[in-house]
């Protein structure tokens, strides 16, 4: 006797490209809210660094009162922070943006939750203090290459501002869902910032460097940054902040349906404050149902919800959804559009067809 | 010393859905000519069928002289076909159709190819030998269920006229790279059918019946019939013969690239006659060049081709792939549009810009 569905399929990760990796997660086809490190998206800008963890030490310098190099035992032993956290990359949904702009076209898949553990940022800078002239934190990862753009050599390095940094929540982690995070998600240690797109949660960290300026590295100060114009720079603006964003995760887009009754549903989630409601509509925007919020809030993570649709009449149907959040943030009809394609947060729409 | 590099990563199928399984193959990822079992693509109409391998048989009947069950040993030990066969879904690249269309949205990847090996129609037909009133051929799989527009339960069968079928390269296949094809591909026999779209190579095959009349199953006479019209059924074709085609397999689309030299490469494929040219076009289709076809021509397979492409001036180009074949046919600016989306084949496109 042969039957494969007693073996539960699993969904792979989307392949969009393998050297440096990035790829998608499916998120059409997880349930739950902990994306195991398996098919939590990938997103890399160079191929994958070599170090040598057995001999890893995190030096802090710069605008400090005594620079410290802590070792992962010390970091173990301090007081840990575990929180869940959806980590979205600002390129998420790029693909859906009109005109299409260029770099890795991101479906729905650039973001995936999980539970990470660490030790707060604050906590270690308690170690060494921060100069009063200490304006931003830059964090430099292992993982280094050429750019599109440039002959020169470049490791991955982002900034934070001081206040961003010092929120307890920002932590140095170094546990994912209970394992050490893995080698591809930033072994042995990865910054993790609630709230604000991935870019800036540094993986494989190699040194943590106080300064007393602006930071203008190029993943700061070219990549990661809103153009709102084709033709010229102006009006340029940092990426930080998760926009208030919504997916559909069923029915699937352009789906054909026998009538009855379905579960619409989907995640929704936001960078400051919290999900307050999603709305579910059927007719392409005209009238507006609230949805059921099925998971409970936490501070960082997002939120499920679904609606029960009686789908008795054949024909075609736009649906969409639509999150508010509690700093009054409300999904746009529209994408704003930038030429980098960062910060897709449209209202979500899918088509299907009851036949 | 860590360096993940050094492991090859491979690429996954690309999850559509699990239930029933589709999934598409990462035609951007894959190089050479055979496409192992585990990124073949996967397209499903229901859950993967229960029956009782160990006690196979396959039964022909209808209008026939004399029907006839054989066992699997028998047709083993008969003549056997091997050949290497590109398998296209006809609903590849149907996401690319505008106005889009129902049903799964497949990218380019439905379709690959490898090396089939089973016995002949023709040769098993000789056992049974055709009535004179014997008009097509109904393979029926052993899956089945039901239907978005239907409540029946219906299991996958499809027709061919009695000429198709008794080409000597229509096989009942046993073997796929030189293994037992799998269970999800069609263990233990699955028609192949070359030249055709592959929702005639019907899998896990349950009987043949030779009828007298035309076929008017679902998958045969609603399904998989190019339909011109939005509104209505005038003009109904059957889809048979895969069209001539050709994808651009890299550089991918929206990619950011430093100027340099770089190989654009792909494939092309046709269903009757070969592939005589493919050309290519850096500046959105104002002028063409010829590209090299880099591997040998069989009868069904696709051919591999690239063109060598000096980008040094920066700016954003559109490239396209047009391939013709033997019979005259070109592929079209522009796709045919049809309301179930089959059958598309224009002209590729991607864009780049040079940084």
């Amino acid at each position: 006797m042969r039957n494969c569905d007693s073996k539960k399929l699993r969904p792979n990760l989307i392949p969009k490209t393998l050297v440096p990796e990035n790829q998608e997660t499916p998120i059409h086809l997880v349930s739950g809210d902990i994306i195991s490190d398996k098919l939590f998206y990938r997103r890399n800008h160079f191929p994958y660094p070599s170090f040598t963890s057995s001999f890893y030490f995190l030096p802090i310098e710069g605008q400090v009162h005594i620079s410290k190099v802590f070792s992962l035992q010390e970091i173990y032993s301090m007081p840990a922070k575990t929180i869940k956290v959806v980590l979205e990359c600002s390129g998420d949904k790029r693909e859906l943006f009109k005109p299409k702009v260029y770099g890795e076209q991101w479906g729905k898949g650039a973001i995936s939750q999980g539970i990470w553990k660490g030790v707060s940022l604050k906590t270690l800078l308690q170690y060494t203090g921060l100069l009063d002239n200490a304006k931003e934190i830059v964090f430099e990862g292992y993982d280094n290459g050429r750019r599109p753009d440039s002959n020169k050599l470049y490791n991955f390095s982002r900034s934070l501002p001081i206040e961003k940094a010092l929120d307890p929540d920002t932590i140095i982690a170094y546990e994912y869902n209970n394992h050490p995070i893995s080698f591809k998600h930033g072994f042995p240690l990865r910054l993790i910032v609630p709230g604000w797109y991935a870019m800036a949660s540094v993986k494989w960290i190699k040194k943590i460097i106080i300064i007393d300026k602006e930071f203008k590295g190029p993943f700061q100060d070219i990549d990661y940054v809103y153009y709102p114009n084709q033709e010229n720079d102006n009006g340029k603006v940092p990426v930080t902040t998760i926009n208030v964003n919504s997916t559909i995760q069923y029915p699937l887009n352009m789906q054909l349906l026998h009538s009855g009754v379905y579960e619409i549903k989907g995640i929704a989630w936001t960078g400051e404050g919290q999900i307050t409601m999603v709305e579910i509509s059927i007719d392409g925007g005209q009238t507006w149902n609230k949805c059921k919020l099925t998971s409970s809030f936490e501070k960082h993570s997002w939120i499920r919800w679904n609606y029960t649709w009686n789908a008795l009449k054949k024909g075609e149907y736009t649906i969409k959804s639509k999150a508010a959040d509690s700093k009054g943030n409300v999904q746009p009809l529209e994408p704003i559009w930038n030429r980098k394609g960062y910060g897709y947060n449209a209202i979500d729409h899918i088509k299907v067809k009851i036949e």
